[in-house]
């Protein structure tokens, strides 16, 4: 299939944003029988070279459409989920994995490169019929009460309803919300790596866990992709030159200034980085109305957040799952399906997320404290439980 | 008995101060068989009039002194130790000081008021002839490696070896250090009421119970006297004006500000205060050197501590304990007794002393931290099984 510019016509939904939770949402409300079309800014559809975290609230949503076999054959199932001290090494807690969390939640937690998934997603919206338009920039949209033009260029595109999932800086977010995007003033470098090119061992458990190291104002997290052959890195710290007010603030001079005091795992890990990237960590506040006329708001367009609980990804496709529900609930209705289908939504996605959101600023706090307020920390995750997941239930279980 | 000026002469101990540890130390050393001398500057033996807490590795010492009887006697045996947040009142977590307490320590959980302690302390020393001399302010005295002499006004007193229990602001400590006291900024009030004087109703539990509230920058704590006749309150809290710079500081005023943001249970407390009186909270530093020729420190004077682990007197009795235990190990010596005995007690207290002035104000700083470090902790004492007693063993086992 070509991956040209179309020349416009008429569809059912327009998905505005070919990213991991723009394509789940093409791809759901396709399964429910919509014509979808995908417009994409990019020449391609591609997502960073790096590891992703897909927690069982996502992975039973993915088994659902018939694409956990794919992953897992792209993925790692890792053993244990660890939380270790980034000062002193010390491991602090640990979730245990295996059956009995598989059990629990219904599915598996799995890590994998964010671009076999997108390749997973973008294989099952061709085989739904969904037509994936890529360097597609879309400068102005059009909403009404009863449809919804996109224009890019000279290009026009009208549907039944359009889905803003163009991500953190949403340009469609407008239509909504003036709000701006909160920057933490943390950073993130990633690396993704062959295990045989890193320049140094690799123990035995490191290629069957994720380990989050948590120090004061840093992190780091570890854990490896495709079946071990390759082993993911994430050094996240706040920006003493974010906080003097610099422009080019979080550089990689700084990442190792920031590291320097942590123990020697974790300095080890930061030769496993790409140096020439970084991302400024944002989120935003979140807001209570996604939905106006036939536009809706969907993933990191609708609630931005913080890294920590690994959730991003995940409650894209919770909303994808959502909103192809609501939608199948309207078929036998007399009146149009997609006014009550997106107040459904709204309804159920716009709670759920902002506590994810809040609840992943409070987590990252908790990750980063220092002081007093870490050896309280550690005291708590030590004394924690392997076999309590009363912390996670509200996020996992569905 | 008269306690009128005494008119010199020899013995074989002075103790400078007649407070709880330098009663306790001249208690036990005149049961090993030596004749001590109490020099008390004030006209009469008295303690504040308030309430005391006595942890199992005191009590466990008062009853081998015999002395437990009567402290049950004017004392409560409370129920549990229960830990509240002082913001929103809810209970944290709390000790059961019941049998299974009282059979892991040896020994009782008891508060009493300072007042009944320090008289069964005076009855006892009397009755083992220890010679009480209030009225007696030390203005000098002269340590030689086999005797020493304390001269108050005109009075002269020599003895083998003189024990400084003079409190936290020691005169004699500048024998062995010029360090000063560590002022913490924090002032506490206190006050102890006839229950049927209170200006409210107690629920049955607060007659029961030692209740500490804990918040951000202050806390209080409840519990009853004298077999519940007597209520006391002590309420302490962080100094904007000491932090300004003020001389004065630490007034009433500041007391209803601070408490204003706390729960109605605590700010009904504070209307239990004698408000004319204030306790500025001071420690210092650990040393280790306590001993010089024949003269050693003791109580305060050697280990000031802040009284957030309630150890002030217990570690005074415990000195006590020590240094009697230690010279009746030298009873069949040929050589002078003194220097090994005051060596060997040296060894024994000060690292576990520091280690009580050093927890004391970490635990203080658990007590009023603020924020994220609030909920830290506040899941932490919530999580924890009332049943574990790992963080109190050290203490409270000997």
């Amino acid at each position: 299939m070509s991956e040209g510019v179309t020349a416009g016509g008429g569809s059912d939904v327009i998905v505005v944003g070919g990213g991991i939770g723009g394509l789940a949402t093409a791809y759901a409300l396709a399964k429910e029988g919509q014509r979808v079309r995908v417009l994409e800014r990019a020449s391609r559809f591609a997502e960073v070279g790096a590891g992703l975290q897909m927690a069982p609230n996502a992975t039973r949503i993915l088994r659902e459409w018939g694409m956990l076999d794919a992953v897992l054959e792209k993925g790692v199932l890792p053993r244990r989920l660890v939380f270790k001290d980034a000062l002193d090494g010390r491991e602090l807690t640990h979730l245990d994995l295996g059956e009995e969390f598989q059990a629990r939640y219904g599915a598996p937690y799995v890590v994998l490169h964010r671009g076999d998934l997108l390749a997973i997603l973008v294989e099952g919206c061709r085989a739904a019929g969904v037509e994936l338009v890529p360097g597609t920039d879309v400068d102005d949209v059009e909403i009404g009460p009863e449809a919804a033009v996109a224009r890019a260029g000279e290009h026009e595109f009208s549907a039944d309803v359009l889905l803003a999932a163009d991500g953190l800086h949403s340009s469609l977010r407008v239509k909504l919300t003036d709000d701006e995007a909160v920057c933490s003033g943390y950073v993130a470098y990633r690396g993704a790596f062959p295990v045989a090119e890193l320049d140094r061992e690799l123990d035995d458990r490191a290629l069957e866990e994720v380990v989050v190291y948590l120090g004061p104002g840093r992190h780091l997290v570890q854990y490896p992709l495709r079946g071990g052959e390759l082993f993911n890195t994430v050094a996240v710290f706040e920006s003493p030159s974010y906080h003097r007010g610099e422009a080019d603030w979080g550089g990689p001079e700084e990442l190792d200034e920031v590291f320097a005091g942590a123990c020697d795992q974790v300095r080890r890990g930061l030769g496993s980085l790409w140096r020439d990237r970084r991302w400024p960590m944002y989120d935003r506040e979140p807001i209570s109305n996604w939905v106006s006329g036939r536009f809706a708001l969907t993933g990191d367009a609708a609630h931005p957040m913080l890294q920590y609980l690994a959730q991003g990804a995940c409650q894209a496709i919770e909303d994808a799952h959502c909103l192809s529900t609501e939608l199948a609930k309207t078929a036998s209705a007399d009146t149009p399906r997609w006014p009550s289908a997106l107040a459904a939504y709204e309804r159920a996605r716009t709670e759920r997320t902002a506590g994810v959101q809040r609840a992943a600023r409070v987590w990252g706090d908790i990750w980063h404290v220092d002081g007093l307020a870490r050896l309280l920390r550690n005291e708590l995750f030590t004394d924690r439980d392997p076999a309590d997941f009363k912390h996670i239930d509200w996020l996992y279980s569905l």
